[in-house]
């Protein structure tokens, strides 16, 4: 069975390398309009988004999220640390400046079930993404209340995710999946489907 | 600009009321190979799913998740408990036993960052059920361990949302959503696009 649903979920991988290539504004509209259609608890919809274009305003983004990173990596332990290299992730984020276009995915900390109501957002996001023949990496800062500050957010609201956007430079395979064997069980636990 | 993403996120609306109809098996596989795709921190893939189609473990979901909403209910302050009432919602779970088939998603709590990879994973599937012509509610129980024991499932894992998945017999109107102007700043907080 297949369906364009599937298709484009199938297709899509993070990238962490973005071509400066300008992105239109319909383009981001439209990432936005799907964001919006989501369903939420008791339809609060608990998302609030910024868009950045400026490239001052990038710069300082990327700059306290690296604040952040590093900070982060130092209380590592080793065999982690070194886990984080060979995946080639570090503290620096340079797609925060690379992409022509972040959208700052923002979490009103005061609606009730607000988590999951925006990344289920989130997700239907990645999904216009792909779908606009462009491409994203959910980076979700380790200390999400630099950039709130940075970007003057209320204190009730939770920096959720910075999405860069832009035409993908990344040629690195998507990453393999499970089966559905090892992640499905039939009624009850343990009861396998494979 | 248009795309089928958008058009399924648009059309999309939540269902409490199914039909008996059964679905088919390749939908069940479709909705969750769609799941399969989603990215997740680290790529840890922190989903598991328990497809229900035994009547008595509906049943027995139903019950358990049904006691956890009445324990629930009876802590609500009584303006929220009217609320819930004006809105049509009771601790009754009908939908649990009437859709044909179950899909509950749980989450790994030992993996980084599991919470929001799990919630884009069912984003996706909220967009596949809606393409495959079917509907569901993301019902989130008010105590979750509680269908986790039901379910034999292993402590490290969290019950997300169970899924009733059928043909809507619906004809609630979608809930309104903000307009985007309302949503959306442009490179920092306060900067409307409106």
């Amino acid at each position: 069975m297949t369906g364009i649903v599937l298709d484009t979920a199938t297709k899509r991988r993070t990238a962490r390398n973005f071509r400066s290539d300008p992105i239109s504004e319909d383009t981001i509209t439209y990432i936005l309009e799907t964001a919006r259609q989501a369903p939420s608890g008791s339809n609060t919809q608990p998302w609030r988004f910024i868009v950045v274009t400026d490239p001052e305003v990038k710069m300082k983004v990327r700059t306290t999220a690296e604040e952040g990173e590093q900070a982060f990596y130092e209380t590592l332990p080793p065999e982690r640390a070194k886990w984080y290299r060979k995946k080639g992730l570090s503290p620096n984020k340079p797609h925060l400046t690379d992409a022509p276009v972040l959208l700052v995915v923002l979490g009103d900390t005061a609606a009730p079930n607000w988590k999951p109501s925006v990344w289920v957002a989130i997700g239907y996001m990645l999904l216009a993404v792909e779908e606009q023949g462009l491409a994203t990496v959910t980076y979700t800062p380790s200390d999400p209340e630099k950039v709130r500050v940075a970007l003057g957010v209320p204190e009730n609201f939770e920096v959720q995710t910075v999405l860069p956007i832009g035409y993908s430079a990344d040629d690195k395979a998507k990453e393999e999946r499970l089966p559905l064997e090892e992640l499905v069980f039939m009624n009850s636990w343990g009861n396998g489907t494979g």
